[in-house]
Parts: structure tokens; C-alpha cells; sequence
């Protein structure tokens, strides 16, 4: 897609540091990593889909494949890895082109994943949510 | 496996919130979720494996789709979505069970998620990487 940086780097017209590419999946280092050490890499489809929901059946299969593939690699030197795809921008999806950050971790890297707050459900609202998503099925 | 939680979830031992389930895959909310509002859901094959890399490639298929197929449901009420997955302790993996978050985001939610600090890479240290990186497929 014209305007996609992610599309561009694909395509080789804008320099990235490749790691991977086959026919339907491309994965690049992150220029502004989380850990410079592990090199945080992005593993993306070839064609341009903005959100997970979005990607045909078959291409996320090939994208499934490609993830676990990466990160073999990334476990041979790393102690842990997170993967995060984020999607819409309040949830920082800022390049519109789907992607999954691969975040290789070592002790004391200090990188903030997952500090969220663990809430609890109100009385009755759990088994609400859970009918509300069985529904949208 | 024995004495692992989600198992003992699958196989109907343990009661959870279920809001999927096929022949490959399940999903429940998490009952400490980063959202109450949007119901934590946690996705995973229903077979025990620990790491992204210990699942079989026709695997990893099958639990792409329901990640696909549950992101819709999700998106279909919240206004983003993030999805995570993490590999071994020091990654914030503490049941050793395969599994992904699935948070659903909202306006002013205050989740914290990807609040890492963007670092740059000394001269020469990213196509150091990528080449570490290239020779470990």
C-alpha cells in the first residue's frame, strides 16, 4: 500500500535489517528496540492488512509458522521472549500495517511488558462478559 | 499434563469462564484480567505444550485461527485489542502452558502494555544482530 513504511521496507525500497523473508512473511529489526541486546524483531505478512482480523486464513497460517520459526532463533540466545501484536492505535498499533513484535528478554533488561494491574470481577460480571462474547461468535 | 491449571480448565476439572472451544483450541477469561470491562481472554491449544516453539506446525495453524476468530468477537465491542504471548518466566510466563492474552482496550483503560523504552543501537550493533540472528534458522 502506497504510504506504508512497513510496505515500502518489503519491497526494498527503504533499507531495513532483514532476518527472514519467505513468499508470505517478512521479518525486519525494529529501529528503535526495546532491547538493543536481543534485537526486538517484527514479523509482518507481505501484503498489506491492517488488523489481525483481517488476514486471510491461509496467510495467517503461514504467518503462525513464520513466528514460531523466528522464534527458535531467538531463543537460542535469549533467556525468554515476548510476542505482542497490537492492534488499533489506542492499543499502539501506529504503522497500519499488522505486525508482531518479537522481544527476546534477559535477566534485569528492565523492559516494561505486562505490568498491568490484575483487577477483579465484580459479583455476576464475569459469567456477563463471557455470555456477551459467546454471542459475537 | 498433571497439576497444570489449564489442563485440568480443558478437561472440565477446574470450572472457568469458557468462551471457546473446538477440536484444537480453548479460550476462557482470565479471573485477574488487565480489563474488566473487556474480559481478559486467554487462548490456547488444548494439548500441553509449554513454549511457542514446542507446538506442531498443524498446531500452531489451528490456534492462529482461533486467535483470529476471537480478536473479532473482541473488536467487535472494544475500540483495540492486544494480544500477547510469553516465553518462559523472565518473559511473565507463569503457568507453563502455552497461552495468549487477548485484552481488549478502551478510552482511558490505563493499561499498561508496550511501555518499554525505545533505545537506539550503537554504530555497527544492529547489523551485528541481524547476522547473529540469520545464522541461527
Amino acid at each position: 500500500m502506497e504510504d506504508c513504511i512497513f510496505c515500502k521496507i518489503i519491497n526494498k525500497e527503504i533499507k531495513a535489517a532483514t532476518v527472514y523473508e519467505d513468499k508470505h512473511t517478512y521479518a525486519f529489526l525494529d529501529i528503535r528496540p526495546a532491547s538493543e541486546k536481543g534485537g526486538h524483531t517484527l514479523v509482518m505478512p507481505k501484503k498489506h492488512y491492517e488488523l489481525i482480523t483481517d488476514i486471510p486464513d491461509e496467510e495467517i497460517k503461514h504467518l503462525s509458522l513464520t513466528l514460531k520459526k523466528i522464534s527458535s532463533a531467538l531463543l537460542k540466545f535469549s533467556q525468554g521472549l515476548n510476542i505482542l501484536q497490537n492492534n488499533k492505535k489506542i492499543a499502539g498499533q501506529y504503522i497500519k500495517h499488522i505486525h508482531f513484535h518479537l522481544i527476546p528478554r534477559f535477566e534485569n533488561d528492565n523492559i516494561t511488558i505486562e505490568k498491568w494491574k490484575a483487577n477483579e470481577y465484580k459479583n455476576g460480571e464475569i459469567e456477563k462478559i463471557q455470555n456477551k462474547i459467546k454471542l459475537l461468535f
